[in-house]
């Protein structure tokens, strides 16, 4: 293997072989697996936060009985399918316990008034709280998705049949034309809000799907048991994971509070990264603008969310299909709040702790800030509960913030809930260089851009939770992408450590081609004539008209049907056709 | 009136009254509004850009006869009803002269055949190219269109009726729901392509509507005779609209190249703006990051794009919606074209020189440049063509892009099109500090956000022309939003020299109270209890089958109407039902 060019150097310059932007879970896998594979290499980590872990956060809180004990403030469970994050967990000697959810939850979704449900047995007493409509809708629209999300190919995502129009339809209006109640399209609205923080107006359909095939199915996203993503919690919370990690990188190796300001690749052997100081950020009215070293690099790997991709300067501009999807990748935004308790009131009553609300008031413009809640206690057995708020509530003052989520918690699991022990939340849209929690969303039509998110720009490589295609969006999918940016750096640096199931769904997969996409063009839709279609449809509806109607005339039953028609598409479809 | 407070002044920081972020039409115009209503009021301009005018841009080509002409590659059109911009050119004594666009005009969409059409005389020779059917469904939906049009509120866009609804869907969704050829569908889009830069599946279409209304009407976005935005040209080109501007500031009240990096508003009496020098960085491989002078001001107006705000850092975090805002609206790319001609041959044949085009051909995946052509003669006479290029081209290098417009134009105005004098090309996308032209859009969904963006956050006053609610996007949005703001901030600092009519949409318009947003919440779609009209609906249905099957039996019609119905869904909505 070739070793770091050293005729490089300039004053000011540190020089290496790869700089992996992003201390998170995906840049530390990056670093860690090419320092493992290929010692001789020169690694850099550069973080803009003076901390490492990215999106995951762990914090003391008050617990039960004067004791302190550590919550996370950003990704936190663990699903049974998750093996890369599986993989790590157990390698870095860490135990994880299972989430509680036994017991009756609530549910506020189709009206006001709060409703129990059981995913694990699903008795009559809780099935009369609700229509057989709204429980036959509910299963018809769950397996709808469920089949949909099947067909989604992850690797070459418009080879998905319909991809197309899937793409073009935000997840709200496909809910619009594919459910008939109210409380399918609410209970969909309140898992959308507690899986990608924004609501499903904002998401690409087919963005919805692939995110749910990349987990395996829609049911794995929202569920506990089985194969769900909440299914396990890490004890001592997700941030160790990170700092672990970290802690086998040398002093010269990670640096801190140093923010990538301008990616220069003007230079086809190797790529300039300028940086800026950013250790008084947090604290200081005055920020620095200092700047910092600069790396010179023969590999750059960007373990950061798109849009913060977005925000760097880039000297030559950005491919375009990489412009349109880091300036079109809005963040969601995950607001997360834990209460610490003395007792586990909820579970002596029989409750799960699982909470799911719209939030909504008889009276209009009112939002009440759960989104939704789970059962939160600790490793050590300290009660608690973790809740995610609407975002209408991200601009009011903190001790607002803390009574509303205090009553409306009182609300579904009784007033016990007011005689907390500790609160803390975190608005993660606030958090500098990381823009929202937990990832980086498509907005309708955007797909055409994302599917070139795995595909590198000159030197340099994209790895992040949102390049994954198994969980992604995940801690295990940040672990995934880390491992496929590291494998497509050493193809080029070290090729024979490449290891090629790392490789898969990156341009290296198959001959170093990456997979063609599907053309855009006219043919998709006009491949055959629609003439005799048209014959066909236009001759049987005359034909039908002229029997009918001579037949039968113009009966009264005919008569009556007409206007019902017209307001069987009004309800059904929700529109009020100009 | 209070004058500059000079305690202030500390080393390295220019005090002053009003920074003025963006040295376009709209910042421009803000600092001389604000100059000649209060003279005592010391405003500063910071551009990061080498030049004034933001997203104009005048170039010298080579012409006819081996003499030198300018072009536009940025806003180069001027409507009738664009009331601000024309005052603007009247005041500063430029002149203006007609576009042209007399005769036959080229269309390819529907199918790969090019066709003529004409909007002057709609003579039977060209109908003759068009199915009855095309023709009546392109009068219906653009009468649909502009129907809903003429529904929108623009200073409160959830006024409009079914907003929420509207905003869910995309352009290219609603199309699919509303018009039933693909002709339509495909002059729509390249409509879209030619006015958003930006293909319609990526915008909200309550957006859509907006932006039209905006205009007046969707016709006066695309039409060039009566009140169209494309009636007039600048004589000279528009780039000299902002020059001279510019040209009455002092050289301590325009800062040239000189970049916004953050803005800190934690202090709230006064606004601190960090820069960075940027002077070298067209030309130079090396970035400098120099730290320039950081200014201290009163009131902050930020006139640039609500794309670049986003990649501005701020301090404290921004307000929720605006944060979702700035970073939830990528910039539409407008690929323009100029070509320089010895003679106008397409006058000569009888061709306006307009040309619109899918850019489809009969190989999938090909895509050919042109969106949409004009005759682009300058004021002297010199022939010229302006074009619109899909984006399917931007990363091809300018030789290729060159000879594929080239033969592209000959294909729809003749041979002759091969014999060009000059060629220059623009990719806004690739402009720094920018980021596209014409306009940020709107992606579905996010209009909530959107429905702030006049409102100011702290000291910061936003303009540009996306803020304006007459001509938005257009060179006259951007004046008017410019005089709103500066009025904005007299509101604040010299009160007597406010003028009310200029604060129209702004949260100062009535009491200093932003317009109350529309509740979202459930009362909007739950107003009534749904059972008087289920029960009733249901009766009538089982009445009705009752009394079919009952009188006249399952007659061979009625077998014959079920499948007919599916298919006729299928074709209409072109969905494959899964």
């Amino acid at each position: 293997m070739e070793s770091s060019n050293n005729d490089w150097i300039e004053p000011g310059v540190v020089s290496c072989d790869v700089v992996v932007v992003g201390a998170g879970l995906a840049g530390l896998t990056a670093a860690r697996e090419l320092k493992s594979r290929s010692p001789e290499l020169k690694v850099v980590v550069l973080e803009a936060k003076d901390r490492v872990g990215g999106r995951t956060q762990t914090v003391d809180l008050k617990a039960a009985n004067g004791s302190t004990d550590q919550w996370d403030l950003g990704g936190q469970w663990v699903g049974n399918s998750q093996k890369h994050i599986l993989k790590l967990i157990q390698e870095l000697g860490i135990e994880t316990y299972p989430q509680f959810s036994q017991g009756t939850k609530w549910l506020q979704a189709g009206k006001f008034e709060v409703r129990p449900y059981s995913t694990q047995k699903w008795s009559l007493s809780y099935l009369r709280h609700y229509s057989l409509f709204e429980a036959f809708d509910a299963a018809r629209t769950l397996w709808k998705l469920e089949e949909l999300v099947k067909t989604v190919d992850v690797e070459d995502v418009f080879n998905t049949p319909n991809a197309r129009i899937f793409d073009s339809l935000s997840v709200e209006e496909w809910l619009m034309q594919n459910s008939r109640t109210r409380l399918v399209q609410d209970s969909l609205e309140i898992a959308t809000k507690s899986i990608y923080g924004i609501p499903t107006k904002r998401l690409s359909f087919l963005y919805y799907l692939y995110y749910a095939k990349c987990a395996g199915s829609f049911e794995n996203l929202i569920e506990v048991e089985k194969n769900g993503a909440q299914r396990t919690k890490v004890k001592g919370g997700t941030e160790q994971i990170s700092k672990r990690l970290a802690s086998v990188l040398a002093s010269d190796e990670l640096y801190l509070n140093t923010a990538v300001t301008v990616v220069d690749t003007s230079d086809p052997q190797s790529a300039l990264v300028h940086t800026m100081d950013t250790s008084q950020m947090n604290e200081a009215q005055e920020t620095p603008n200092n700047e910092k070293a600069r790396f010179k690099c023969r590999r750059l790997i960007l373990a950061i969310p798109p849009n913060q991709c977005g925000h760097l300067r880039w000297l030559p501009g950005l491919p375009f299909q990489k412009e349109q999807l880091f300036n079109g990748a809005p963040a969601g935004n995950l607001f997360k709040c834990i209460v610490t308790y003395e007792r586990a009131f909820w579970r002596e009553k029989g409750f799960s702790g699982e909470v799911a609300s719209t939030g909504w008031t008889e009276f209009p413009g009112e939002t009440l800030p759960l989104v939704s809640c789970f059962d939160a206690t600790s490793a050590d057995g300290n009660p608690a509960l973790v809740a995610f708020l609407h975002n209408a509530w991200t601009d009011r003052p903190l001790e607002e913030r803390r009574s509303a989520v205090l009553r409306d918690l009182a609300r579904f699991l009784g007033e016990e809930a007011a005689d907390y022990v500790d609160y803390r939340d975190k608005d993660w849209h606030q958090e500098p260089f990381n823009g929202g929690c937990p990832v980086s969303c498509v907005p309708p039509g955007n797909m055409e851009a994302f599917s070139h998110i795995r595909e590198p720009a000159d030197l340099v490589h994209f790895s992040g939770t949102e390049t994954a295609i198994c969980w992604a969006g995940y801690m295990s999918g940040a672990i995934e992408s880390g491992l496929r940016a590291a494998h497509e750096v050493l193809f080029h640096l070290d090729h024979s450590q490449v290891e090629h199931r790392h490789l898969k769904g990156s341009i290296y997969g198959v001959d170093g081609a990456f997979p063609q996409l599907p053309d855009h063009s006219y043919k998709q839709t006009v491949e055959r004539s629609p003439w005799p279609r048209r014959i066909l449809l236009y001759s049987a509806v005359a034909l039908g008209i002229y029997l009918y109607s001579r037949k039968y005339t113009l009966s009264h039953t005919a008569r009556a049907v007409r206007p019902l028609e017209r307001a069987m598409i009004k309800w059904w479809s929700g529109y009020y056709w100009p």
